[in-house]
């Protein structure tokens, strides 16, 4: 016995009996490291009627406008990380109303869940992975230095919606919808 | 230059520059394997006024009912993955109406995206992971021996809507609300 862990050999992609699928295993033991869809949740936080984006800078995209959002990370609920999001991107405290949107970004294997929240305040700062930080009137949006597809398409749904109660979360544009 | 990958040594968990979470590191190159929550997609599928159960054929809750649901796969869309589930556990074809629920199981970094569906044929067959599959009136449900809170949740939240048009997702019980 020791303390020193056993040295991982390389893993292989290969079908578990009863799966259907390739996966990462151990070809000794057979362990599978399932590789899933990650989460990313952010917010379209408003201010009156104006919309906080922030101006990326890191990449990919860099220095272009992006609402806050990410990773949510292990142990926390979604609401928890888009009010993380918006403070570590622009140091801004919200709300949430509820989920305006639900992406599947299948090309990348991300699911993103976008709320409506509601700024507590009005100071916001650039956080470490924003270059700059801004509050927009719909005419004011940077459209042409928009990072993201799924920016574009928070943004409509929140057009299309405005003050009224959020229904069923809008999905991907129907030009963008994996078929079923 | 070989065709043998380097065999990987262990990983270490170290907080990254720039970072303010212990993460899944290579200690010599310094890539992060990122580990972030999974994404089940699920459903309560409706034949007129029947809901799909599913009795587990597997661990964990072997043996107790369920609803068709399971973890996204990589590149599907969430809606493609709750379709997916229904088949696989029930031999069932479905309609989606729109999200039912989301819910943030923490303690296992878990997100659930729960829709409400339609069968559009009534013909049900138990998959590899079912023991049986079975359409319950409301009264029939097995409450005793339901697999998980989140399928209480689900059916609770169905119950409250009714026919109704579904309106924004409903979330976790307040009693089982992480903080914000």
């Amino acid at each position: 016995m020791t303390d020193t862990p056993k040295l991982a050999g390389p893993s292989v992609r290969a079908v578990p009996e009863g799966d259907d699928r390739l996966r990462l295993m151990c070809p000794d033991c057979g362990y599978v490291a399932y590789e899933n869809p990650k989460i990313v949740v952010g917010s379209v936080a408003l201010l009156d009627d104006r919309i906080l984006l922030c101006r990326r800078a890191i990449e990919p995209r860099k220095g272009y406008w992006t609402l806050p959002a990410g990773y949510l990370e292990l142990g926390e609920s979604a609401e928890q990380g888009a009010l993380r999001e918006a403070w570590e991107e622009a140091r801004a405290r919200l709300e949430l109303e509820g989920l305006l949107a639900v992406f599947s970004i299948v090309r990348i294997s991300q699911i993103q869940l976008i709320y409506r929240a509601r700024l507590t305040s009005p100071s916001i700062a650039p956080g470490p992975e924003s270059a700059d930080v801004g509050l927009f009137a719909w005419d004011e949006i940077p459209w042409d230095d928009i990072a993201f597809p799924s920016v574009h398409w928070s943004l409509n749904r929140h057009r299309e919606i405005g003050d009224a109660p959020l229904g069923n979360p809008g999905t991907n544009p129907e030009s963008d919808t994996p078929g079923l």
